[in-house]
């Protein structure tokens, strides 16, 4: 019941200042985030120190070194923080532009005019820089936020959300602009996830168990980051030159991120041809191959391991890529379409008609001619940053930046139309 | 068990046809539509037929007058479904195009092509029409429909989707594209609820038991259409003419829908001049009054009854009205943010900063200045026609139409790009 109270307290805070920062001019927001980045540089050593404490803990705890890497602050990655902020700061500013003005045959001049979403809930794990990132792009872009970060990161999660509560205070942001949920008790995020009348949005920001629970408990709209099985597809037309230099990009270049290629199709026609040299490629840079029967007798003098069911919807992010022969793009893209997860996919090919098709049909937040799939995130769009890549359909897909962190409301000018 | 396979087979039967429906030409669906409108009304007399057998058994039932006129077809009304499957023939197909292009600086061009959101299913109450209305604008945005109606209305919606359903097969549509769930078990509501994995997004069309009950079981995201309590502040810069004729409107013209006004704010300052005029027109109108203690004061010869605490935010539907007195635009704002449900509000002011801090600061779908909330629908802002009006922040706000039945992709046209 206290918990309750006090949880419902800082949402109905958030929710209060959301009006303010609405309406806070673009010079004003881009100056505190300069402030904020100044101050996190400054406060170097106290968020270090912060973050020595959760590390000695997940030492204990005997969490995976990867675990590990994620959790810990260095000072370079102290820096990133500061300079992300101020790369926020440099970004345009969505909030209050006029689109799609009309003059309807009355004289109303009707127009959505682009506003914050109100209050945005985080529920993020490990990574402390999450908390700085977070800030950024939702005080920018005029929302209220509220921070529920992981347990194993909360004394640097703490450290980083005061240094930047302390600089929105001091300028005069209202108490609940920013907010982080101190206690590590999990029904604090089952209180956010019911608060319905007072959060606009929730974003979770972790591994695929997090947002099925959050999607599945939230009764607010949940703009979800689900894995990425991402595709690439040789097509018989591909140049292969190209093929193989995008295929091994796209798995090899950063193997850990959803954007990463966990399946590799190839056309009947040209297997023979292509997969040897990047099969070699990729085995030479410790690629494990799991291949299709096809692919498999194709490349028999290197054993490669057979492919099960499963392998096609696992997402490795890791150096594992599942290799299938198909008969034609029609058989590529059904099989993009059922194991994929929406999220990028590409074909090579020189066949215009395939190409189209390709884009037309393949479901997914990013689809790619001639290109690695690693291009999908918010900098590479040209979005400056992001919270994380959608997978879902509806409001929000591929990269979620400042825009994305949007919505609209119809606003009416009018000279005294009554309706007849 | 029997139940969950038949609703989740129609579900994927559903999703499969998504494929087809989002490559189908504009020339190809207006067409379809047109024949649909031309069945509608060669089979007026099975339909009517149909509706007979629901009017019967709804007076057996003793349903409520009302509820009896929103479940009656006539010809006329016949013919209004047909002629609104014509309308939307005429609507610009919002499939396919390509926006915000931008070329990246390592050449890379990036769009969002705008897509159908997939398969769709709406729940929803009484009235037949809303049958043929689905099918419309579900067809033309490219979308799988699955419908699913109230019981009172169950032989209606069977004889219209059959109608519609012929039409389209004829046409070469698959079997997916439009489905009704043909059984009045409350049970296939919870399972569609619970096909995330199959079904897109759910419209709930109905009263506000409906809508809560579907946004709580629903794991599926839920385009809500909540009630419409919508204010008209009369500000103390208001031309009073102008006042008068916009609230008048705004409460007489058609009040039972839910962008009728329900609450009048009057300023202070001219409260005195403003409120006996218009208050002996609305009452001349049939109008009952709730006013606030300095209402009361000022119409006292008119026995104005006390307002209470639950009238500001009941939505009457009826010719009800609550008016109360506020000491300054600040506290209007305040009142609508605080009571209203972010559907349709409006000032009345020749006062420039006043109009502008009113659209700033009203957090609702549609802000008016000037004019009256009765204008908040799809064919008044140009949209052709709606599925309904969101109270929702995200995806769309305020009226539903054909463009808000979509979303994006990026495509993305490479020419061997890969990531550094």
């Amino acid at each position: 019941m206290k918990l309750k109270k006090e949880i419902i307290k800082i949402a109905k805070d958030a929710k209060a200042a959301s009006g303010t920062l609405e309406l806070l001019k673009t010079e004003v927001k881009n100056s505190i985030l300069k402030a904020m980045a100044a101050a996190i540089v400054k406060s170097k050593v106290r968020i270090l120190k912060a973050n020595e404490k959760d590390l000695r803990r997940a030492k204990k705890k005997k969490l995976s070194p990867p675990m590990i890497d994620r959790l810990k602050l260095t000072e370079k990655r102290v820096n990133a923080m500061a300079d992300s902020l101020k790369a926020v700061a440099k970004l345009d500013d969505p909030i209050g532009t006029l689109e799609k003005l009309v003059k309807r045959p009355n004289g109303l001049l009707i127009g959505k005019k682009r506003v914050p979403i109100g209050v945005i809930a985080v529920i993020y794990e490990s990574r402390p820089n999450v908390t700085a990132d977070c800030v950024a792009l939702c005080f920018k872009s005029g929302n209220s936020l509220i921070l529920r970060g992981g347990s194993e990161a909360i004394n640097s999660n703490i450290a980083i959300f005061e240094v930047l509560s302390k600089v929105a205070l001091k300028r005069g942001l209202p108490r609940g602009a920013i907010n982080l949920i101190r206690t590590t008790d999990r029904k604090a995020v089952d209180i956010l996830l019911r608060a319905e009348a007072i959060i606009d949005v929730i974003i979770p920001r972790g591994g695929e168990s997090l947002i099925k629970e959050v999607a599945r408990k939230s009764r607010i709209p949940v703009i979800k980051h689900y894995k990425g099985v991402c595709h690439v597809y040789v097509d018989e037309y591909a140049e292969l030159n190209m093929a193989e230099s995008i295929s091994y990009n796209a798995k090899v270049q950063r193997p850990g991120v959803c954007n990463a290629m966990e399946t590799l199709l190839v056309h009947k026609d040209v297997a023979a041809r292509f997969l040897p040299g990047i099969a070699d490629k990729l085995i030479g840079a410790g690629v494990e191959i799991r291949g299709c029967a096809l692919t498999r007798r194709i490349l028999k003098k290197r054993n490669i391991v057979a492919a099960k069911e499963a392998d096609w919807n696992t997402e490795y992010l890791d150096l594992t890529l599942s290799v299938k022969v198909v008969d034609s793009i029609i058989e590529a893209i059904r099989h993009i379409n059922k194991y994929g997860t929406s999220h990028s996919d590409a074909i090579v090919t020189e066949n215009y008609k395939h190409a189209m098709e390709f884009l037309d049909r393949v479901d997914s937040g990013a689809v790619y001619v001639n290109a690695s799939t690693r291009f999908t995130d918010g900098y590479e769009f040209g979005k400056g940053a992001e919270i994380g890549i959608s997978t879902d359909k509806i409001h929000a897909r591929g990269p979620v930046g400042l825009e994305e962190l949007t919505t609209y409301k119809y606003v009416i000018f009018g000279n005294g139309q009554i309706r007849e």
